[in-house]
């Protein structure tokens, strides 16, 4: 992975041509090429390179393309070249569309040519196995001695449809409108899928880059690259994986708070889970750690391509709204009802109007029209009224975006309705303007218009976006909303702890000496968790039953009896737990049940001892634990005690490093986090503690790579004030990287 | 709201002319008219009476259709009558447009006229409040006197597409194309958004019908008449309020199991919550009882017209599934990806396909094919692959369903893969008749082809649906699944239980003469309960503390200790509940503390005494209650105790009276229901003690109509064969129908 925003080689070192302007970034000869070569160049318009070479004329790039063909010296009646060597001119971009054995030689050449950037349309690499992926390794090494940039190999091409550049090096059959939505797509089947959806939602595309096997320009390079062009105002990601996704939290998290990205990671259910046995290797599948991924970053995550363009309708031209509160304007009720109900279903609040609105509505509007919210102006809505509504409605204070519907009572005016709306809005906005508020966004919906795409087009125009349906509005909306919300909080700050990373490396190297990996003893748990000040319930070893009556009495009663063993992993599930226990009889009980409870299941000898503790009544139980991903480090696992964790996996996650958002924001995203607010009269919990606790096991899973995995549960998070307990805690230690 | 299976009106009591033949239905002469007259016909296009009598006639309606204006000899070129009476000939269905004013005397001529049904399109009725229902009250009487029936008022009127018929007695710009699907609306104006919606799909209408304002011909009504309608093959609804639901359960059920229903009900998150202060009433919302209704008859739910839509593609040409694993079929690795997260999102299992199916693919695939599934044949798949592996798939029998995906790799193809898509549909289908296997349904996904309608255009002829993304495909198969699923299950039946009705409806009248309504005294409570046979654990009402002691000594230790209060409706909430007390003293600390934490709160006054009870340790905790609604009837709810039901909103709801199948689903319908089953070691519970429960309490309510709302909390589930107890119970009385 390297950076974009400047480039990581020695200027000019490998380059055999000398530069007229340093390059702002190493990306613009792949994006804004002076001049393109295409290798493999075909005659015939049914194949890659012939598509390809096609699209680059037709398209009219402003530059000169050169075709590069041993085999013909006319290519769609331009003059060929057998070699790029052969090519008179400069070439900043060469298009390399040959079969994958020669790609490295080509390249060669394109790179002692003084070639700037190359995208390998060539399939035929790392994608097929080991022989493809030497070759891919081959291919990297030569782009990198002659200091150029790659895209792909195994990819559709790359689109710039600024129009100075004008530039379709794919062999997609679409050319976008141009506008400010810049498009990476990990898979270059369905690039063309997007191309063609994009072109018919009539969504303005700045740049489309095919990435393929992302060999040397990556995600976060074209991330960077477009965070500084000015032409591109939203990033849209469709992803199969993350090259480097720990570079990917901090270059997202510091774009997103000016420009949107939005991105659809597929594998969402396939993504293989871990074969870890603990509880928090079994929940933390990789998928939960795209999703920690993107709420860390504020990248607005959607499940479907669909939802990312919907997303992007109301992102690319509409403000990003201050909050949930939509207004809706119809003129029919059906309609009205269902946005409602998407409004609502989806977290957005459809409030009543506040009674200027309303009473303005009213003088204009006929009796049997609603006010309230939606505001159905009935089947007789003129455009003037629909005109009227919509700015009133966005004047008022009480709504923070304007959802306008219609539906043609006979067989007139859509384009006029839609025209209407946009001088609605236009006239909200210049008050807005004047009074130095915020403008709000605004979508529509155009049911059954028979000319739907009619009232689009004039929507494009005033820039507001239109759905076929309330629901798409309504959810683009909601994650609009929540983007806003997240732009407009604090942005996290790391937080500094006092830790003992000296003691808690040699608890851990002990543990790691013994055995190569593997648990550790109780003893060890208890030292690496008070190096990092994770506060522990007291507890004694015990070895038989007389002496856990001894130690119970001493704690004082009452106590819990837990079995000790280093093979049984899930104690409760073997009755290896016993609560509440009052006197030194109900020890000697419980002390026997266990054992018996063992023996038939014929494990009476992995019962090592006993543990006993105090009984913590007090607090909410909740889990905290630690995985860790080869590819996304330790991720940080929340959620609330008992069932909440492992039958409801209601839990959520966050990548190490956090900050202190992170923290606050996980443990408020499990569902049962009210239990922690006191709920129905029970006593609410030390949050602020669990939060710190929280932070000390990320920094704890950052400081020490050979720890593997943590668990702590319970953890009794007691009162405010009088922080949090863990009761039980396993780590697991493991070779870094495995 | 009246049958339409047999009409309920003496055959020619009130009919002035004689029929021919005795109709079939007496929705007959709406659907299927020889004669139609327009009153209100208008030569203005722009208007109503202008747009639906140029409907009629430039759809070539099979039949004369008579203009009625008084003003105009002639409309749109067609003799027009002054009057309803001087129309010539017969009239078996007149569509009126005039003012609502003018509604009721143009009905009555219509009556006179011997016309035999009526489509109202006229607004200004119930909808616009008193006064308009006043006058819909006039024109239902009208209408009934005749023995006529009445579709509207304020609708968008009735369509046939039937090619004997042709009737297209709409306003809407749109004339459908014919088929299989049968459309009830109850928005007009969604009305036209769905013919057009329909239109664009290519999706075939039977019959589509504007219910208005349903003063006359009902939902329940145009559900019998399209049971027996040959022409139709699946049924769609869009509700915004139920007639008589009570009515619908027993109709939609038996209709399903041969034709699917599929229903959007508007007003999901606006219906209004009933301010009942219970645990049940609280959560009870009417859409509760919709989502009820439809599990209870198999209709099946979606949440937007979309997927109405979606869902009906699948189901009005496709076979109904047998099972939920889908074989994928695809070209690219991308929307292979995607699909496949669809499908596992939605439910449904991508399973691994059988070795000979892989062997025989790897046949004529290239090496880097996948052949598990996703079947990923990458980019140089061509028509004949599609062909061979669509049959293959279908053939194997660890597959239900195939879904195929194709994205263009260049520009060609789309049509070509669609057709060898539907040759090897046929093939499969061929073999399967020959050995006696049900078809299997099959759904497409053509992304990018720049002709999507073109490829659909090839499907709609082999009747294999197409989606723009393959999420919608996954969503509509799973509804489809879950539809199958229900239609392969044993209908229900109603369970015969040994009950004292008698004996609870003396207590429950007992308690309503005390005020006309409120809650039962405590041995109320145990009487009705009793005499229903529902178990209650031992109880003994305490006065004072040592009272509490003598009572606790007597049960045996340990016991919980409640408040006793008829004021106290959630006693925890007051720390009005200890449990497990070990002895005397713990029983006179737990009295004193919870007298004093009333008097914290300023109502010690409400403290009435106690109630002691043995600790029932043992068993999984739900809860159990009735509530009424107005129109549903009783709601029967059930969820698992403590967090599960109040905070995360885990229970499910059935509309009494209940089969034997309806208890056994709603228990299984809670995400928490696999701890009855026995989760993490922990003991199992008599699940058929707790349904049979369940039907008593449903019959309660059911017998009871007094019995306004009933809270057993908790209810304890104990092992197997050892039944279920409840531990308290609240029930409340008040005046039917209120």
């Amino acid at each position: 992975m390297r950076s974009a925003t400047t480039d990581p080689r020695p200027a000019g070192a490998e380059a055999s041509i000398p530069e007229a302007r340093p390059p702002l970034s190493s990306l613009d000869p792949l994006f804004r090429p002076r001049s393109v070569a295409v290798i493999g160049a075909s005659r015939d318009l049914g194949t890659v390179g012939g598509s390809l070479f096609h699209n680059l004329l037709s398209h009219n790039f402003n530059g000169p393309v050169y075709p590069v063909n041993p085999k013909s010296p006319v290519v769609q009646s331009v003059a060929a070249y057998p070699t790029i060597a052969d090519v008179p001119g400069e070439v900043d971009l060469a298009l390399v569309v040959v079969p994958a054995a020669r790609v490295v030689e080509v390249v060669e050449a394109c790179g002692r040519k003084g070639v700037k950037a190359v995208v390998v349309i060539s399939a035929g690499f790392r994608e097929t196995g080991e022989r493809g992926a030497r070759l891919e390794q081959q291919l990297v090494e030569v782009v990198r001695r002659h200091g150029m940039r790659l895209v792909g190999p195994n990819c559709l091409g790359v689109l710039n449809t600024e129009d100075v550049v004008r530039l379709d090096a794919t062999f997609a059959p679409i050319y976008p409108p141009h506008g400010k939505v810049a498009f990476s797509s990990q898979s270059g089947a369905l690039g063309v899928a997007i191309l063609e959806y994009a072109s018919q939602l009539n969504i303005g595309v700045s740049h489309f880059v095919s990435v393929g096997n992302k060999a040397d320009v990556s995600g976060n390079d074209l991330l960077e690259f477009w965070e500084r062009d000015p032409g591109t105002g939203i990033i849209l990601l469709y992803l199969e994986s993350f090259g480097n996704p720990r570079r990917f939290i901090p270059i997202a998290r510091r774009i997103a708070r000016h420009k949107p990205i939005v991105a659809v990671k597929s594998g969402r259910t396939r993504a293989g889970q871990r074969a870890a046995s603990s509880h928090t290797g079994s929940i933390a599948g990789a998928d939960a750690a795209v999703d920690a991924l993107c709420r860390q970053s504020g990248v607005i995550r959607t499940d479907t391509i669909e939802e990312l363009f919907d997303v992007a309708l109301v992102l690319a031209h509409q403000p990003v709204p201050c909050g949930g509160r939509v207004g809706i304007v119809t003129n029919a009720g059906g309609p009205g009802i269902m946005a409602s109900d998407a409004c609502e279903t989806h977290g957005l609040v459809v409030p009543v109007l506040g009674d200027p609105t309303q009473e303005f509505l009213r003088s204009f509007l006929p009796p049997e029209a609603s006010t309230r919210n939606p505001v159905d102006m009935i089947a007789s809505a003129t455009p003037d009224s629909f005109e009227k509504a919509s700015a009133a409605v966005l004047d008022d204070p009480s709504v923070d975006a304007l959802l306008a519907l219609y539906v043609p009572p006979i067989r007139t005016g859509a384009a006029d309705v839609a025209s209407a709306i946009v001088r609605g809005v236009e006239e909200a906005g210049r008050r807005a303007d004047a009074d130095g508020r915020p403008r709000k966004p605004v979508l529509s919906c155009f049911l059954g218009t028979h000319g739907v795409p009619e009232a689009l087009a004039v929507f494009q125009a005033g820039r507001i976006p239109s759905y076929v349906f309330p629901e798409s509005a309504a959810i683009a909306l909601s994650r609009a909303v929540r983007y806003g919300r997240w732009r407009q909080t604090e942005p996290g700050a790391p937080v500094a702890l006092a830790v003992n990373r000296v003691r808690a490396a040699n608890a851990l190297s002990h543990a790691l000496g013994r055995g190569g990996a593997g648990w550790l003893r109780h003893d060890e748990v208890a030292e690496v968790l008070d190096a990092y000040g994770i506060r522990q319930a007291p507890v004694r070893l015990v070895r038989d039953e007389a002496e856990a009556v001894r130690e119970a009495a001493a704690i004082g009663f009452p106590v819990v009896l837990k079995l000790h063993s280093d093979t049984v992993l899930h104690k409760s599930d073997v009755g290896g737990v016993a609560l509440d226990l009052r006197n030194g009889a109900e020890v000697s009980a419980a002390w026997r049940r266990m054992r018996e409870r063992l023996a038939a299941l014929g494990r009476e000898g992995e019962m090592q001892g006993g543990l006993v503790q105090p009984l913590v009544r007090e607090g909410v139980e909740t889990i905290l634990g630690v995985s860790r991903d080869p590819k996304f480090g330790p991720l940080v696992m929340f959620g609330l005690g008992g069932i909440h964790v492992e039958m409801l996996k209601d839990v959520s996650f966050r990548i190490a490093p956090m900050t202190d958002r992170d923290a606050r924001e996980l443990v408020r995203e499990v569902r049962a986090f009210p239990l922690l607010e006191g709920y129905r009269g029970s006593a609410p919990g030390d949050v602020a503690a669990l939060e710190e606790t929280i932070l000390r096991i990320a920094q704890l899973a950052e400081d020490h790579s050979d720890l593997a995995e943590l668990d702590l549960n319970p953890v009794r998070v007691l009162r405010p004030g009088r922080g949090v307990v863990t009761l039980d805690a396993r780590i697991r230690v493991g070779t870094p990287g495995t």
